[in-house]
């Protein structure tokens, strides 16, 4: 399905008679839905937005971002809500509770992009959560919580907003330069936020009664298995290795094989040896070698060095530990054998983020009432639920991302499965909220 | 050894009494030898032109190689030579035989360097030939053969000069962009050449009796083997293949290790199936993967494509034609195994360029003359030497390269193997000249 596929859907969703998609209920115990064919309305009025020829380009601080950012405070506004912007530049918009003294439940997502990437990896979320709060808000629906919709600043960049609401960025943190070419600090000053005030935007341990976000999978485990609703189990723990390995720029002619100290082939073997150490053992681990730069790069010298990323993933910290422990043994014997060094730097880690099993089963009964079909799945990308599972329970909505691609101007989602994830956030809200 | 200890060593040479070296005897039947320390002397100067932090950068038609040919120009004339520039760039400088309807006897090489070369890779042989002109001229040796010593323009561009005097480049060659920025159109006028009257700078068949060149090894096999001298057997023939594989960009975490076309783990897997395949065979045959370029080549991202090089080298074309055809088999079956395609493009293709018997037989008794250790090689590299193998019967001396190491600014031969090579020279054509 391509883009004018998407209008073609979402116009004929609007087409129906909303009662014969959302059949309306009174009762807290029975489905509600919210109005599918606004929310992917909305989402078709976005793709404008950045766009071009390579994609979408909404990378976080840029004008397209910053445009991305008014569209979406025009769309709360519309949609009855306030909405406010913290010192981190991240938006909020509340609606109140009927109990105020109970914490907030907090929805939303992100709707900065990356490099060349699609429309769906952060607007389906945000804007889902907005919906979920306008069709409250129409249909009077008073939640004891209060509820906080949140779009998180930069979440492209490395769930920067989400990060600075749990206080997790430091000052030589804000002055890392973006995608955009804007530092952080420049960012959040840009979002509309204050570096001065970024203390006030921390939240603390207690204030959130549960997050949730619907998201794209980003993967083809929905589709291939034929489900419509990921529920997330957590967030898998990241590691990113920088592998540089040495060998002997020399003469690929006069050079004879066993005289070479070759790092592309010490490279290859590596790669391959990664590959195999991880599918060797049963389980849901991944290992990619997504870059490889070889020196100096010419068709007739024997590659001098070679430094290339190992992305390392996993739901249990235990396994990344075991894998990381045994690359660094695999490429110290391909080392040895080809006549190469090889150093290895951390560059990223981060542990397993788990969803809270509370948060868990009010998706699964909010998909368990629409009649909808859902499986128990790891987030293999990172999201800013991540961050915020440190200080609150945290639950994830997963939605199928067509082909499992993402990040690429490819990226699809189904504007019927887009609707889906958005009922299913409003019920598992209305769960949540039920306690 | 370093250049401190390559001055160091030239000027011990110099302070030796010239009859200690150099036994002077009239009877052709007994070895000569060129004045080693004004060659290595002139070595040591030469260095100082396109020295810069990263080595030598003498690349062709550079100001730096121009003023190198200058330089080059005013060694002949100091020699007692007088150089000539012919259409093609190329630098003559002749003298006449006693008999003036033989053909020529060829001695030379070039002084352009590469990228962030050495001082050695053709200056070698391009001082050692001008020595060896100087040396017949200062005893007043006279030759049968006139003796033509001649300094090849661009070798590193491709044996342009060379090629320009089997009359070898098209057109649309002579467009191509070189090194320097410079069209090879544009640098043979830099030269001093002409483009119009090219035609007159090619070279019949029978116009030569012979060609010898001396060169560095610019590999270990001479330094390994504890030899002085190679006797080269002949050039590789090379293939150059661009191999594209195809796969499919996808999300590091989010996609399961079943589920995915990754182009760089094909790589991996090709690059090490090529080096076994080159190894499981006994012979001398080389393989090289020395370029790989990944898209999108993040570390987050499963590559889509790669675009990698294989340098494949052999004296024996039958041997170039059987690995040629199992890459393509073993591309074949990894892209079946791992869901890429495999694209194979022919870069170059050069047939081996075997020396001649005669040719080597006269280096054999030159060196076997000096009391030289030597043994026959295949030179792995390309040289002016292949493209004149095509007009006239060719042989090359080698001399050690220190480590095996050239293309690089650590290249480095010592200066008593580069007076042994250059004497190797002088007897040689001797020899060549008495036939």
């Amino acid at each position: 399905m391509n883009r004018r596929d998407f209008l073609h859907q979402s116009a004929a969703l609007a087409a129906l008679p909303l009662a014969a998609r959302a059949p309306r209920h009174t009762s807290r115990h029975t489905s509600r839905h919210v109005n599918g064919a606004r929310l992917t309305a909305w989402l078709t009025a976005f793709d404008s937005i950045g766009r071009t020829r390579d994609g979408i380009n909404r990378v976080a601080y840029s004008e397209a971002d910053l445009a991305g950012r008014a569209f979406t405070l025009d769309l709360m506004r519309q949609a009855g809500l306030t909405p406010r912007i913290d010192a981190g530049g991240n938006i909020f918009a509340r609606i109140a509770g009927t109990k105020g003294s109970l914490p907030t439940i907090l929805i939303g997502s992100h709707v900065d992009s990356v490099t060349n990437g699609g429309n769906f990896d952060g607007p389906v979320g945000s804007f889902g959560a907005i919906e979920v709060g306008r069709t409250l808000l129409e249909t009077r629906i008073r939640l004891r919580h209060p509820l906080d919709v949140v779009i998180w600043q930069n979440e492209e960049g490395g769930t920067i907003g989400s990060k600075l609401a749990i206080g997790a960025l430091t000052d030589a943190d804000l002055d890392q330069t973006a995608r955009s070419g804007s530092t952080i600090r420049e960012g959040i000053g840009l979002t509309g936020g204050s570096v001065a005030q970024l203390a006030t935007a921390v939240k603390q341990r207690g204030e959130i009664a549960c997050y949730i976000e619907l998201h794209i999978e980003q993967g083809g485990i929905l589709e291939k298995a034929g489900m419509q609703i990921g529920v997330v189990e957590g967030i898998v723990g990241l590691r990113w290795i920088e592998v540089t390995i040495s060998g002997a720029a020399n003469h690929a002619g006069a050079t004879p094989m066993d005289q070479r100290q070759d790092a592309l082939l010490a490279a290859a073997k590596f790669t391959v040896a990664i590959h195999d150490a991880i599918r060797a053992v049963p389980g849901r681990q991944v290992a990619t070698v997504g870059r490889m730069v070889a020196s100096p790069n010419t068709a007739n010298i024997i590659a001098a060095e070679v430094v290339m990323t190992i992305d390392l993933r996993d739901l249990d910290e235990a396994t990344l530990v075991k894998f990381n422990a045994s690359f660094e043994t695999l490429g110290r014997e391909i080392g040895s054998a080809t006549s190469t060094t090889f150093v290895f730097r951390s560059l990223v880690n981060s542990e397993p983020a788990i969803a809270d099993p509370r948060v868990m089963q009010y998706i699964t009964t909010s998909t368990i009432g629409l009649g909808l079909s859902h499986m128990r799945m790891p987030s293999g990308a990172g999201h800013d639920a991540q961050e915020i599972s440190r200080i609150a329970p945290m639950g994830m909505i997963f939605i199928p991302s067509v082909g499992g691609i993402s990040h690429s101007p490819r990226e699809f989602s189904r504007p019927g499965d887009i609707v889906r994830g958005a009922d299913v956030l409003l019920n598992a809200v209305l769960a949540a909220d039920a306690g």
